[in-house]
């Protein structure tokens, strides 16, 4: 059997079944997500952080780079309610750390999220290849007009309930995001607990049940990892972390020395960044936050007061106080070309399974 | 390649590179061990629990069935603190359920847990093939009497740390428990959180750094699962949860009815019957008790404590109060004979992977 002729590979006409995670803070450059998809695989952006003309600089920027496919990623927007004493609260605690930073401690800019609407509106005028989307289902009425433009839709699930919901709401295909993946976790139904499986459990229960082409995701980081993934029954895989070194991510320097200090790091899930569940290096922000993290306001209030800081850290290059989104593979990082890294993996599932 | 030739089975002399788990309560009745060994895999006794004359009684009986290898499985001994004030807590914690189940609120037997040194001795005099191991490393003096008796060792690690100790200290093989597994963590070293790994990146760092076999546990729950291990790197795989709705199995039949719903279960980690944070099918003994998880004594005195209830719930058939270990794979149970499951998973190994 041809390991590399899947439902994935086939309906984007891409050579390798990889997909390139998206990653927020500006690590899916236009050049990671241009390279992976010159290289054979499919490249994506993160751009849920993104105004429509950010959204549409970066779209412009990858096609000076490439003329393959690449995906856009946003978050569906969530209902969310403000709670003004637990943000003040929130406020005192977050003080010190402003303080270690020299921000003043008054000033607490008011943020608004990009409109997902006006975001998706350049989606659809660019014509991007693929629109994949995580926290939830699109509205009928986008998934609709996504398919009137041939845009190829790829949602997040992280259990079986939500894998069946996108599949009923016409996605084409379904990322099935392992409890190993770094940064926020995708689960947009039941308890966080529900969405916290491993991969090798996840992917063959979702084959089982769903028929889109299923994405393996979390914990993957080489040609083994990718083996594992085709043999559970997935038709492609996306891989995050392990472009996270790439001389192409937009990475900090400190943030990608940390991930080559290799097998004495830890990953832990946190809410103490953005208010959602997400899986990072364990660093001093962290563990001081941890032990109040209950009282932390939801997202996106806890990211809005922590904006400043994150963006301070890496102005001042101060990883203790970085968000470092890593998945649990995290010790086999390499900062090797992404164009090399898809060669070499490729090279071992060719070794592990075989061609033929 | 031979995927089926493995350092586990060129080590054992087996035909199958599969080890059942252990599994405690009972579970693990010498008709699945013998049914497993039979079958060409390493059947598994979980003693723990028993007293040496038990622990004899029950080996003897699986050689009534089998003259094949198969593991017997203890628990490393613990130093433990005693806090009367968290049991005493505890025990009111607990009065409800007492009351529930018709036992009465103030006889709480002392227990007492039966002596590592005594378990181990049966162990040597029977000349069991494999001892297999938990929560720790066994003290330099017993792993060289398991040498000079030629019983092989099988340690088990949650990371990488706890698997270069177990290498150091000479023990032969180790099983790595992904964070999808069922029943206890086997966490020893660092926090809890460090250990929960999933098996998809847990594997891979493995084999890159350890030389003695590791053998991948969690989530594994058919050929698909058993495939992906070997792709990983790993020369076998333990598997617990797959056969828990074997005939041969001695789970509960109401807990092998919940196994059967299939899709709609979801496992969580809890340290509410033992003390130390297992993985079991949600039910309203956990829901309740969670909240109070924190001020709980840890292991061995909570399981002293839920001991009675866990018993007279057997008896009475109450699921919402047993302790019903799961993995994240649960969903795939089957309740096939153990022979049978060996024989569909490696012919479906062999399908997706190929002898040669």
């Amino acid at each position: 059997m041809n390991w590399l002729k899947t439902s994935l590979t086939e309906r984007l006409q891409i050579r390798y079944p990889l997909i390139q995670a998206p990653m927020a803070d500006g690590i899916t450059t236009p050049e990671l997500v241009a390279a992976v998809s010159n290289a054979g695989g499919l490249g994506g952006l993160a751009a849920s952080a993104w105004d429509p003309e950010e959204l549409r600089a970066a779209i412009i920027a990858i096609r000076e780079l490439t003329d393959k496919p690449f995906a856009v990623n946003l978050s569906i927007p969530e209902s969310v309610t403000e709670d003004t004493s637990q943000i003040e609260h929130a406020k005192a605690l977050l003080a010190p750390y402003r303080e270690a930073l020299g921000l003043s401690r008054t000033e607490l800019a008011t943020y608004q999220l990009p409109t997902f609407a006006e975001q998706l509106a350049v989606i659809l005028e660019e014509q991007v290849a693929v629109f994949s989307f995580t926290f939830g289902v699109p509205k009928p009425e986008d998934v609709a007009a996504l398919k009137e433009n041939n845009i190829i839709t790829l949602g997040t699930a992280t259990h079986l309930l939500e894998a069946i919901l996108l599949e009923e709401s016409g996605i084409d295909m379904i990322v099935a995001q392992g409890a190993e993946a770094g940064g926020p976790r995708g689960t947009f139904l039941g308890t966080p607990e529900q969405g916290l499986v491993g991969c090798i459990a996840l992917i063959p229960l979702l084959v089982n049940h769903i028929r889109v082409p299923i994405i393996a995701a979390g914990g993957i980081m080489d040609g083994r990892g990718i083996s594992a993934a085709l043999t559970l029954g997935a038709a492609g895989v996306q891989m995050g972390t392990a472009f996270l070194a790439c001389p192409e991510s937009g990475a900090h320097p400190k943030y990608k020395e940390l991930l080559a200090e290799g097998t004495e790091i830890t990953t832990v899930l946190t809410r103490v960044f953005s208010g959602k569940l997400a899986r990072s290096l364990k660093n001093r922000f962290i563990s001081e936050m941890q032990t109040c993290e209950a009282e932390l306001p939801g997202y996106p209030f806890q990211q809005f007061l922590t904006q400043a800081i994150c963006a301070a850290a890496i102005q001042q290059e101060r990883p203790e106080f970085m968000a470092l989104w890593a998945g649990q593979g995290c010790a086999l990082c390499t900062s090797k070309p992404a164009a090399e890294l898809l060669k070499t993996w490729f090279g071992q599932v060719w070794e592990i399974l075989g061609r033929d």
